[in-house]
């Protein structure tokens, strides 16, 4: 049973799809108040109870134990301070003895103190008079979840091939650093069905553009590796270059598409290009305008697109940069105390992404000019939204893979989401694992985190143990940052290993997809929490280590370094099934802890007793398999 | 057998106490080389081998699979991808089929591929040709962690109050401050000792002073306390403050006591104080100047002092941000690209702790001006030494409670280390847990992290996590930043549960302390990673959240949020024991794997068989403690 309550005059983020009448705030059922134009509620919980949601955002699966924002942030330090990440996914299931979900419908700032002040204490500040708020009794959390999903609308389903191991790197610059990497994963017979295209294949970092230098006749060149069995996914970003001549810039100046000032001339701010307009996505004429610009690049054969930057990051304002250098300018020559030099420092590193520039944005929203802080969290789902309302009308559904960093729930309908620029570090295995069942929870299903760390420095056996993990990720993409390491697979030392994870990725496949696309219909998980199956198990209800997958399997990745296996707890018999490249070893276990033995080149599965899953023949592109052949095991 | 190579001519450390004929480096026994002025060498790892060592550094008890540099840093961010902490400690053991260890006795640089190049390969490059190696041949891990502490000499003893409970914050401002804090503990009958002092006690952060208006008659203030049973721990920094009249800087002034530049002029960085000299603590004359300086301070009643900031850490150069300030004013007014923005940010962001202020600054070593760089990592040290030296010509040995934040092998005889600015991060008590055991390899026997977590705000259930990780660590402090959550135990609902979980701690002194002294005089570890005692065991080779603990004991710390136990992993049938407030709850279990409930109020502790330990009653203050009435379970 899902009930809205309804606070003034919310503005429509088109999250929710089915129609509800909405009761008054007054009757909302939480102990609640306005203080000032906040409106703040709580409830009691009970030691033991689990707070699920969030989707994606720092932690555990159990947010219990932290408070959270939700606050589109272009942050690359996931550690467990954290209060935010790049999405904005406004909904929690609280499992306590009587479960019930929550939606907080509302693009500006909340704050989900979930047992921080107090344990036994969750408080939901959302900052606004102006907003609707959903509430889900009755049920299991999985129902609770699928009650959620079936009114915010059926997830987006990407190709089949999008299935298939993507690889990634800031940047491959020109042709033949894409070809390398074709060729390197080729010669070692390690499948592969993705390059991608990161800011530095276009020309300027103009978006919808191309360097002719590094991509001479990129139309010939994206049909030449399509005939590869290769798709190339080139990146968006959300800001427009601000150039004279640039077409893209000139219509948007133009037409008046870009977000302004208060004064009403157009807000400036740094990303790569350097100075940046921002298109106005909350204005339905800026996003047809903009998603057709998408056909640039697929009438050259491109049929897949991540978008990025679009919290909007922003290095710097002009505006910014000009009181910083000022402030820097008039300390010249001067023997600093350190409260002023800290206060100097802090004010270049206070540049980026900064409150200041936040608030001087204005958007156009149903012809009324609204500050930024209002709508903030939607800013880039809707430039997502964008892309998808012209990829649908022009190539109909799920035929453009696309995915985003920015989101909020809604944007589940039209693309995936990665986590963004994650580290190469052990612990974030297990912060994609964590987050996975909490986006699907929000809608989110075509999604992962980069493989092997973005930031930073991988090692091959990172790499190797990330990639394990990824083999059930939607989203399989190993991606890293300009000037770390190499973590390509045939990068390292016996790359027989890598063959050996992903070829096993290509065997699951026709299993993954068949999952995915069922729980996309039926408004489903794919990955849950162990305690939304075993909710009277003590040991699988604090398990954040493993995830149910699909009704079948159980997964229990490998997240430590320097270890032959792990410890890994089974809620009831199981078949310990240890798959690499075509090798797959099958023990019957029972019910407990067990300590498993697992290679580095080895991919640990658990499958329920009566259960079966398909196993096809591994290839080198997701074209080439042959899912109707496949054996069950 | 513990063999000595020496190249050139080596700067005398004082690590090694022990005489040693030196064998030419041209024996070496490793395949090395030398690379200009770097020395390089390597040795193949099996598969499985486990490498110990580095003292206080990154990650885990097993340092495989990272690249790790000697190079003692201020750095507050203890993340996965660090290669250095606030500590040098070269020691490595090699646990393969035949296991040795290896000490290169060098202050300057050394990188420790471990792994990370190539998994099977370790590659060690000592930047520079005048060093000193030794390496221990024959003998289990444990029996080389014994010849090599006998050759750097017995480590440092503290006074037995320093094992009670201590509480610190940056800061407690006042007298005031200090009195709540005790009162706070009091009121609650949660047992303390000690109370810290950071910077601010001090008049203008001036080292050897106390600010009259916050602690008007400081001597009379100790005595009260000592009276109460409290000890203030006041704080110690490296930076002497610039200022005209401020006796410590004029004399270090007019003696030449203080770092120079090439010119010979006196090198100026910016510490708390604001500008700051640095005294040149490798010359024996100015570690005796300083040492006595300390006198200031026990006058008036102090008997425990922690050194810090002793990295050094500079904030900046007066010539550093003359430059910087140079660069921003030459860009004011212009429109910057991305290059020339990220340029600038950069270089606010690079004034701290800089490479080439490091490079600017000359000691004197013997009469010969050496550069900073050539002795970087004995510089916290030979600090810690000046205090050391004068302590027990005064006083004798370990009546006086000191531990430092730099540190390099030696400064184990004279004092103990804690871990630096940690963040109140759960990963942070596995940190603080595998440190222990590499610390102790090094000698230092007294350490152990901020516990609750220095950086951010903490939870209440982290910081009782911490603190039941704590209740072993011979240094039991909890400790926290400025502008974060105050994690005073009594600040939080329910301060049963500090009282219970510190009141274990008080119950378990006699053993600890006896156990500290054992291993100190037999040269012995306190923690000892599972590996040691169990080698042929896998499951316990690899356990990276469980330690041995003297001859009796294993801890398995509770690590995770949320979570009402763990599993934990007995290498033998062993007694569980879980201690909470007065009470002791025991039951016998088997080897092999196990979920055991922790609640928050907990201590869980493992005793082998027929082993027996003493606990004695809890009581306010270590000096109100009757170790001689402990019951035995």
């Amino acid at each position: 049973m899902m009930t809205k309550y309804t606070s003034g005059t919310p503005i429509d983020t088109e999250a929710v799809v089915r129609r509800f009448d909405a009761l008054p705030v007054a009757d909302f059922p939480f102990a609640h108040r306005f203080d000032g134009d906040k409106f703040i509620f709580s409830f009691a919980m009970e030691d033991g109870d689990i707070v699920y949601g969030l989707g994606e955002s720092p932690r555990g699966i159990n947010k219990r134990g932290w408070v959270y924002e939700s606050y589109c942030s272009d942050d690359p330090f996931h550690t467990e301070t954290k209060q935010s990440l790049y999405a904005a996914h406004n909904f929690i299931i609280f499992g306590g003895s009587k479960a019930f979900g929550l939606f907080v419908d509302f693009p500006a700032r909340i704050r989900w103190d979930l047992g921080y002040t107090r344990q036994d204490t969750a408080e939901i500040t959302v900052d606004g008079a102006d907003f609707d708020i959903y509430v889900i009794n009755g049920g299991s959390p999985r129902e609770i979840v699928r009650e959620f999903r079936a009114a915010i609308g059926q997830s987006y389903i990407p190709p089949f091939w999008a299935f298939g191991y993507q690889q990634s790197r800031w940047s491959y610059h020109n042709k033949d650093a894409v070809n390398a990497v074709i060729e390197g994963y080729d010669a070692e017979n390690i499948p592969l069905d993705c390059v991608y295209l990161d800011i530095d294949y276009m020309d300027h970092y103009k978006d919808f553009t191309v360097s002719e230098e590094a991509f001479p006749d990129f139309a010939a060149f994206v049909r030449e590796k399509r005939a590869q069995g290769i798709h190339l996914i080139p990146i968006i970003d959300a800001g427009v270059k601000k150039e004279d001549g640039y077409s893209v810039y000139e219509e948007g100046k133009a037409n008046g598409y870009f977000c302004k000032k208060a004064d009403g001339s157009v807000f400036e701010g740094g990303v790569w290009p350097g100075v940046c307009a921002f298109p106005d996505f909350l204005d339905p004429k800026v996003r047809e305008w903009f998603g057709a610009k998408y056909k640039t690049l697929t009438d050259m054969g491109i049929d897949g697109f991540w978008n990025d930057m679009n919290e909007p990051a922003i290095f710097y304002s002009a505006d910014g940069l000009k009181k910083a250098l000022d402030k820097a300018a008039s300390l010249s020559g001067e023997d600093l105390d350190l409260g002023r030099f800290f206060n100097l420092k802090d004010t270049f590193l206070g540049l980026s992404n900064s409150q200041e520039d936040y608030s001087a944005i204005y958007h156009n929203v149903g012809g009324e000019q609204v500050n930024h802080q209002r709508v903030h969290n939607i800013y880039g789902a809707n430039m997502t939204k964008a892309a998808g309302e012209y990829f649908e009308k022009e190539f109909g559904k799920g035929s453009i893979l696309m995915f985003s960093r920015a989101s909020y729930i809604g944007a589940h309908r039209s693309s995936g989401i990665w986590f963004g620029d994650n580290h190469s570090w052990w612990s974030h295995i297990l912060l994609d694992l964590k987050m996975l069942p909490a986006a699907n929870m929000c809608g989110f299903l075509y999604c992962g985190a980069d493989l092997g760390g973005f930031n930073e420095n991988a090692t091959r056996d990172l790499v190797l143990r990330f990639l394990a993990l990824g083999v059930f990720t939607p989203l399989m993409r190993n991606h890293s940052a300009l000037g770390t390491r190499d973590q390509e697979g045939y990068r390292f030392e016996n790359p027989g290993d890598f063959r050996d994870i992903i070829q096993v990725r290509y065997r699951l496949i026709p299993y993954l997809y068949e999952t995915f696309v069922k729980a996309s219909e039926q408004n489903d998980l794919i990955f849950r929490p162990l305690s939304f199956d075993y909710p009277d198990d003590p040991i699988a209800r604090e398990c954040e280590t493993q995830l149910m997958l699909g009704e079948e399997c159980m997964i229990a990745p490998v997240y430590e370094q320097n270890v032959k296996g792990r410890t890994v707890y089974l809620p009831e018999d199981m078949t310990f099934v240890k798959l690499s490249g075509e090798r797959a070893e099958k023990r019957e276990m029972q019910k407990g802890l067990h300590y498993v033995e697992i290679a580095l080149n080895e991919v640990p599965l658990f499958i329920k007793k009566g259960k079966k899953i398909p196993l096809c023949k591994p290839a080198m592109r997701t074209r080439d398999l042959a899912p109707d052949e496949a054996e069950f095991i």
